[in-house]
C-alpha cells in the first residue's frame, strides 16, 4: 500500500518505481495505491503502471466537496477478491460490478454528487489533462523558490518527489508551525494546512490545488510572507518576488475557464 | 447631481463640501447623489449630509448581482416631486412610498433579490460598517503604494478624494492600457477595469471592493504587476513587496466573515 | 396598447383581430402587446400578426426569476422612436441596440438572470413550443371542467379567449373570494390569486403556468376543492374528477423535463 | 436486528414490543435498529425504547440529499465494541467518538451535507417533531382510504403496523405493477416505488415521506388513480375523492413552512 501523494509531507511516490522493484523481486503481493489528493492533478496511470487497486475521493483534484469515493481495481485484484471466503458486504466488489453494468449502484448513491462530478470531469477534459499537470507543476516551481527566498526548507528533500500540489516547509528550530498557523489565519482568514503525526508544529502546508491560478498562488504566497513577518519568523523577505519571477519566466499556462463562462 | 465615487476615474466628491457651498450661495437645487461604486463601502450619510435624493444599487457594495436600485429620498425632494405636474408613471415615488407602508411594492418585485438583500446587510452589520470603511482605505492605501513603486501615476491627484474602492492608474506615454488589460486578462484570468470616456486606452482600473481581503489584493497587485513586465510598459518592479509593507504595518483590520461560516 | 393575456381575468385577446380591424381603419397608430404572462406559453407571433411593440418579463413563461423585462420593437416604431425629439434616456431603444450589436448593453445587466435565461430558452425548445402550448391548453379544459362541475362560472364568457394559463373563477354572491383564498392558504399552503380592481373579492385566480404538469394541476384543484368546502361555499363536489376525465381523455402531451435530467 | 420502517413492504415494526419480548427471555444480545427511512418523520425513541444500535440517514425524514450516515449507540453497544477483539477501522466507534469530543471527526466529512443537516434540523424543530408525527399519520390514512375505494388491497395487513410515511399497493392478479408503473411515469412523470425482492412485480409503493403537504399527496394520489385507468388494471374510480374526504375532516395540521419564507 502507497500513498501516490503524501500531502502530510509533499512528496510524490514514484509507483512505476516500486512496480518494477515488486515485479524484479516477482513479489506476489497486490499494488495498491491512494491518489485521494493527486488524481485529476498530478499524472497517475492506473493500467500503464500496473497498479492493483487505486483509490480516489471527489474533494481533492476533482474540484467536489467531499462525499465520494472511487475505486479502480485490475483483474488481478479481482481474482484475490473472489478467491477471498471471508465475510464481507459493504468492502465487496462484486455487488457494485453487477449493479454497475446496467449503470446503477446497490444501494442509494450520493445523487447530488454524482451530477457535480459530470460536470467536474467536463471541466477537467475540457482543460485537457496535460494542462492541468503543468499548470500544478508550475505552482510548486513559483512555490519552492519562495521558500528558497525566505531561507525556509522545504521538507520534501527530493527533487524528483516534489508534490506539484502541495508544499510541506519547516518552521526554523525554536519556532512552533501550529503558532504561526493561528498568526496567518487570524490576520488573513487563510487557513494553512498544519504538520501531521511526526512534524505537527514542526512543519506548514502551502496547498496549490485544483481549481487554482497564478493569482490565487500570489495572494496565498503574500499571506504566508507577511504572516513570516508578523509572527516574527525568522526569514528573509522576497519569497513573493521570486515566485512572480518564476511564473513571468515560465511559458503560460492557459488557465482553467471560470465557473459560468 | 453628483457621483460620489467616481469608478471611472477613483475619485470620490466630498458631498459636504457641496452640500456647504449650496447653503452658502442660499441655492434652492435639490442635491442628488449616485452613491452606486460607494454605498456600504465608503462612509456616506444620507440625512447628515443634506442630501435630497441619493440612488445606489445592489451590485457593488451590497454584495449581490445586479438587479436592484433603491432611492432614498429627503423630505424636500418629496414635496417637489409632489408639485411636480408633469406625467410619469414608472419615476413616480408615491405609488411606492404608498405600497412600502404595507411592505409591498407596486410592480413585481425581483424577490430573489430580496433575499439576498437581506443576507447582504446581516453581513455588513455583522462586520460593522466602521470596520468596512477602514478595510476599504487599507486597500487602496496599499494599491497607492504599489504604484508608487511602480513609479506609476494614480489618476486622482487630490488625497482628499482618493478612492477607497478603486485606483484608476495612468499607462505611461505610448502605451495603451487596454492592450496591457488584455496581456493580463489572457495570462492570469483576471479583467482590469476600462478608462472610459476621455481616459479609453491611457488608465486602467484596479477594483478593490466588497468582500475582498488583504490576499485578495495581493493576488490582484501581483496580476498587475507581473502583467506590466509580460507587456513591456516600462516599471519599476516592487509595488507588490510596497503593498504588503503597507499591510503589515497598518493596524490589523478584521477580516470579513467568509460566507459560509 | 393591448394586454395579450389579462391575468385578472383571464382571457386572451385575439391580436390579429385587433389588427385587422386597424387595418381596415387604416389606422396609423403603433400596436403594442403586453405579453408579460403569455409569452412562452400561449401561441404569440409579433412579426407575423404585425404588431409594433411587445413588451414581455423573465418571470412567467419563461421560468426564471422577474428581474428581466424585454421589448420586440417593428421597424414602424423604431421609425417613430427616432422621429420622436423629446428627451429620454432610460426609454431610449436607440443606445441599447447600438450595444447589442456587440453582444452589450448600455448598463450593467442583471447578470445572473442572463445565465438563467440562457437554460430557460434550452428547455423551451428541447420540449418544443407547440407542445408547451398544447400543454397549457390542456390544463385550462381540464380547469374549466372542474369550475363547472362545482357548478361555479368562470370569469371569461368567450370561449376564443380563455385563458391557457390562468382561469379565473367567479365566487357566488354573498361569498367573499378573499375569505376563501385565505382558507385555502392557511390549510393547503396555496396561494390563489386575488381578483384585482373591479372584481376584488369576487373572484379568485387559479394559476397554471410554466414549468407544471398534469399532477401539479391536481394537486392545485384538489386544494381549490377542499378548500370550498371547508370556506362553507357552495358548490357542487366533483371538480377534481371532471379535471381528471379530461386529462385521461385528451391525447397524451410530453411532459417537460425535470429539471436535472 | 430490526428495520423500523420497512420500506418495501409499508410496515411499522413495533420496537418497543419486540425489546418486551426480549427482556422477557432474559436475552443477552444487542437491539439494532434500522430507521433510515422513519427517523424524523415516525415517532422513535432510541433511549425510552431501550435500543442498542439505531441507523439512520440523510436522504428520507431529514429531507437532505443522499450522503450521510448516523449512529446512535447505547452504552451496552459501547461495551461490547470495546470488549470486541476483531480488528477494525472503518467500523470502528472509539476513533469517532474520540473526534467528536472535540466537535470534529477522524476524516474529512462530507461538509456540505453538513450544513444542510443544520438547516434541517432547525425546519423540523420549527414545525416541532409531534405536528410532523401527526402530519406524516394523516397521508397515510389518506392514501389507504383512496387503496379501499380503488378496490386494491394494501400490502400491510396489520393495522398496527400500517406506515405513516409509505403505502405499498398490491396489483389485482394478472396485471404487472412494473408495467403500471411505467405508464404513470410516461405520462404523469412520477416514479413510484418498486416490489423488491419476493413482491417484485406484485406491488407498487407511493411515498408520502418529508417535505410534503396535502396538495403534494393529492397530486400524486391523482396521478395513481389516473394511471390505472390508462393501464387498464381493474379499480373502481374514487380513490382520490376518498382521499379528499379524510383530508376536509380531520383536523387540520399546520403545514411545513416553504424553504424561503
Amino acid at each position: 500500500m502507497v500513498v501516490h501523494n503524501e500531502t502530510s509531507t509533499g512528496c510524490v511516490t514514484r509507483i512505476p518505481e516500486i512496480r518494477k522493484v515488486m515485479d524484479r523481486a516477482r513479489h506476489p503481493a497486490l499494488l495498491m495505491v491512494d491518489t485521494i489528493s493527486s488524481l485529476g492533478s498530478i499524472e497517475y496511470e492506473h493500467d500503464a503502471w500496473g497498479v492493483d487497486v487505486t483509490v480516489t475521493c471527489s474533494q481533492k483534484g476533482l474540484m467536489l466537496p467531499p462525499g465520494l469515493g472511487f475505486n479502480a481495481v485490475s483483474e488481478k485484484a479481482l481474482a484475490a477478491a473472489k478467491a477471498n471466503t471471508s465475510v464481507r458486504s459493504y468492502w465487496d466488489w462484486s455487488e457494485i460490478i453487477a449493479a454497475n453494468k446496467g449503470g446503477s449502484w446497490p444501494y442509494t448513491p450520493a445523487t447530488n454528487m454524482l451530477y457535480g462530478l459530470d460536470e467536474a470531469i467536463k471541466m477537467l477534459l475540457e482543460e485537457g489533462l496535460d494542462n492541468i499537470f503543468t499548470r500544478h507543476k508550475r505552482y510548486s516551481t513559483a512555490t519552492r523558490a519562495a521558500v528558497r527566498a525566505w531561507e525556509l526548507e522545504v521538507l520534501c528533500q527530493e527533487a524528483l518527489e516534489h508534490s506539484p500540489i502541495l508544499t510541506a516547509v519547516l518552521m526554523p528550530q525554536g519556532h512552533d508551525a501550529d503558532q504561526y498557523r493561528k498568526v496567518v489565519l487570524d490576520n488573513f482568514d487563510m487557513s494553512l494546512g498544519a504538520g501531521l503525526g511526526k512534524v505537527k508544529g514542526k512543519v506548514f502546508r502551502i496547498g496549490h490545488l485544483g481549481h487554482f491560478n497564478d493569482l490565487t498562488l500570489m495572494g496565498t504566497l503574500a499571506g504566508v510572507e507577511m504572516g513570516l513577518d508578523l509572527a516574527g519568523v525568522p526569514h528573509r523577505s522576497g519569497g513573493v518576488l521570486a515566485a512572480m519571477d518564476v511564473l513571468k519566466r515560465s511559458e503560460a499556462v492557459p488557465v482553467p475557464r471560470t465557473a459560468v463562462a
